[in-house]
């Protein structure tokens, strides 16, 4: 990516899309596409797809539509990045229905609109190379100008290792979330973080959840185990 | 309180009462008596009896046998205050058990030897009055000196919210310790958070749990919203 000529398509201008905007607007010439959200001197999809690197900011079940829609008007040696909660699925999507001539490059950035609201510099990202050398280029990127914290890792190894961190997280927050408004008077310094940690990820789309528990194949496990050892405690003190 | 005057017998010398030492050494004359831990320069039950405040630092579930234990050596006006996780019962078993001449405070203070690792300052403490007025003069010492932020509550208030607070993050951390060693390298900010909430209470002895499982009246019903909402979500899964 040397800047400035870089041209970026970037398709989906949900919360994650914008934020992505915000922090690559400076380093290189965005196009935006997004059909249900109006952007401000957005493009159409063909001119998006013609883009140096594109990166396809949708959620995850929405990866294959959008590969089949753009892969005729790709450009041979450009880049498709996804930036899904999951790995192994969407890369295979890509695999299977991006033309042999761009290369491919699965990115999960560890991070949100909520946790990074003061910044994205020292958040996690994993990347995924999967087609081509560009995910090298990238990765500098990501690491010099962006100051992420780069893992680069096998699809398969993000998703055994994301299924404990964010179905975890996520199953915690959203039984928190239900049981209503959480106290704040009579708080433990423990309680509090909780209660932070369900403050970054409740405004996340149902989305999110939904790709994490089902398009994870390792998330059922853990969900899995995580209810098994709720059933031992609740028996524990339900006598 | 008049400092260096004012004696204090500490009636368990475990993890939190050790705490309690470490932070009132510099403002009392400090007499320590514990039956089961080796308490350098300790004293006999009689001896820690007998001084102007009394501080039960034992599990809840034994309040009553010490209170039995030390009724008939305590001093007209003397002050007992316990630090036990739920207040009602506690409370209870002091007004039941201790000589109309004494006066009784119940406190909670909201930190433990984890959380307040970096200092007390700042932290929260429940504070119950129960009988007599030395409360208030209690009150203004946790407030001015250790510099706790000081929730003067009903018993029953502390216990309803304290129920919410401490049962969901012990009923959680208990879940994500029984998963084995948590991810540490592709973890997102929000599971930090909850990571280090887990880890602040892991090592609280197992009393800990059981007093606010057991002893607190309104632990069963969050305990059972919490699995309620549980099952909602396993089932919206699991198809």
């Amino acid at each position: 990516m040397s800047d400035e000529k870089t041209t970026v398509g970037l398709f989906g201008f949900g919360g994650f899309g914008q934020l992505i905007a915000a922090h690559l607007a400076p380093h290189v010439a965005l196009r935006i596409h997004d059909p249900y959200i109006s952007v401000l001197g957005g493009v159409s999809l063909a001119e998006a797809a013609q883009c140096d690197v594109i990166i396809l900011a949708v959620p995850v079940a929405e990866i294959r539509t959008i590969c089949e829609d753009i892969a005729g008007f790709l450009r041979p040696g450009a880049v498709v990045v996804d930036v899904g909660s999951v790995k192994l699925a969407p890369i295979a999507d890509m695999v299977e229905c991006l033309p042999d001539h761009v290369q491919i490059v699965g990115t999960h950035p560890l991070f949100g609109p909520q946790s990074a609201a003061e910044g994205i510099a020292g958040h996690k990202l994993s990347l995924c190379p999967v087609r081509g050398e560009a995910w090298r280029e990238i990765g500098i990127f990501l690491r010099r100008r962006l100051k992420l914290n780069v893992i680069t890792c096998l699809p398969e190894d993000h998703d055994r290792e994301a299924a404990m961190v964010q179905g975890l997280t996520h199953l915690i927050a959203k039984v928190m979330g239900d049981m209503g408004p959480l106290p704040t008077r009579m708080t433990t310094a423990s309680f509090d973080l909780i209660a932070r940690a369900v403050e970054m990820v409740k405004d996340d789309p149902p989305t999110v959840l939904n790709a994490i528990e089902t398009a994870n194949p390792f998330a059922a496990k853990v969900r899995e185990t995580f209810f098994e050892r709720a059933e031992v405690l609740r028996a524990r003190f339900d006598v």
